[in-house]
């Protein structure tokens, strides 16, 4: 007899899941976990896709053969993700947020667990078909959303620094140019962060001219990495020539009007 | 007659709290969500709690009241805990993770996300009875970590940085003594970033000396706030007069002999 019933292993199921996006669980662990026949734990997994996929929470997907099991896809839909990011925009879009300067503050947005939790899982929607290896970020306030993003991939993150550390070992060091301005800064990354011919995300929080995702290619560059999507929370609308010619921004600030205090941000709807 | 079963009931609502630690989801959310009645919702979350309670997966707290609803208690039990650092030991010995000039490397264990996810689940484990408004690090390596203990302390994190930036409007700039070296650095925070009055934990990836958790404990008094605990990955034994007295450390890095190649890394067991 199995010792857990069918209502309390479904449960638990989902949330072995939950907890474990785009990893493959095996029946067999399953089956371990709960004393249970593997006939047992298919019938469950059947109901547990039925539910998932009708609450429209991400879809459950089956792994046939050796290494075989289920997978959590936790694809965000897409009515789900506009309304998530419109409800941002209208945050953003506070008058308090300009920052002398004509900037914007939003750290505290991106500083939000379960803000970037969404936003990671947004942009994770966008790549969970595709052969990644890392998600690449630059240090500092991108890396709570690339940190989201590589969680629902289930793929490891590298921040790249930029000055190396003592605890970096042998580092790779090159100079970039901003695209806004005509500044030079240095980009690092440790060598063993990365092996050879791996295929990357690039996740940032902002761009403006480019520099900086032009910088981290051209260091993928050096690790013989290819660069499969860039992909940036808000990208500024000015300059229309950017460094970079593909990038997916989730929103796109269009303008900035300090004297009359607006802030012009809205979800990206593609070209 | 309600639209979904019980079943499927059942295996949502712990979907959704285990997306949403240390939340408090209302009766009310979940009664329109599922279109069923509360008492059927009532029910539901009894088997929540059997079953979250009974695979040891954490605890089900319901909260009554106006603001009622259902929380997950994520903590963690003590067994899992120690079982996982003593994995994470056994990795972290290795002896090619020695760095020239006695240091161990380990940044590709806290960028992964699902090892990060459950060390911020331990860490948040020890304070999610108490009342904190933040969780606080220093720029670079301890953010994943510390973001992954606000998650499930369902609390914000906020980022002390090495130099201000135009993002960060107004800001508070302190400096301080690395507790190893006689080296000032300087640290910085936007005014902006929390409100006064605050209650914090400081959450960051290794302590040695303990100059930048008491450079961020001084830093906080400028915010009127009050720091209820520092929780650190790894706390080197040497040198054992650190700058600051109550930390907890998951793991001790009791000594690492290059010579022989021997990382003598434990799990902290307490005095």
């Amino acid at each position: 007899m199995d010792k857990y019933k069918r209502n309390e292993r479904i449960g638990a199921i989902i949330k072995i899941l939950a907890d474990n996006p785009n990893k493959i669980i095996t029946y067999n662990y399953f089956s371990e976990r709960f004393s249970a026949a593997k006939s047992s734990i298919s019938e469950d997994v059947l109901v547990v896709k039925k539910i998932i996929e009708n609450l429209d929470m991400g879809k459950i997907e089956t792994v046939a053969g050796a290494a075989g099991g289920v997978k959590y896809n936790p694809e965000m839909n897409k009515e789900e993700a506009a309304s998530f990011l419109e409800d941002l925009c209208e945050k953003l879009r506070q008058k308090d947020r300009i920052i002398p300067g004509g900037f914007i503050y939003y750290t505290d947005i991106i500083y939000m667990p379960d803000i970037v939790d969404k936003l990671g899982r947004i942009i994770a929607s966008e790549y969970l078909h595709e052969k990644i290896d890392y998600v690449v970020t630059m240090e500092t306030k991108g890396i709570p959303v690339a940190l989201m993003t590589a969680r629902y991939l289930n793929l490891p993150l590298i921040i790249v620094r930029r000055q190396s550390k003592v605890t970096d070992g042998t580092t790779v060091t090159i100079n970039y140019v901003s695209g806004t301005s005509s500044k030079i800064s240095t980009m690092t990354l440790s060598k063993r962060a990365m092996k050879k011919d791996a295929s990357v995300i690039i996740v940032d929080d902002f761009m403006k001219g480019g520099g900086t995702a032009m910088g981290i290619v051209n260091l993928m560059k050096e690790f013989d990495a290819t660069v499969k999507g860039i992909s940036v929370l808000i990208a500024s609308k000015d300059p229309d020539n950017k460094l970079v010619k593909e990038y997916k921004p989730l929103l796109v600030l269009e303008s900035l009007d300090q004297f009359n205090e607006i802030i012009d941000i809205r979800p990206y709807h593609g070209i």
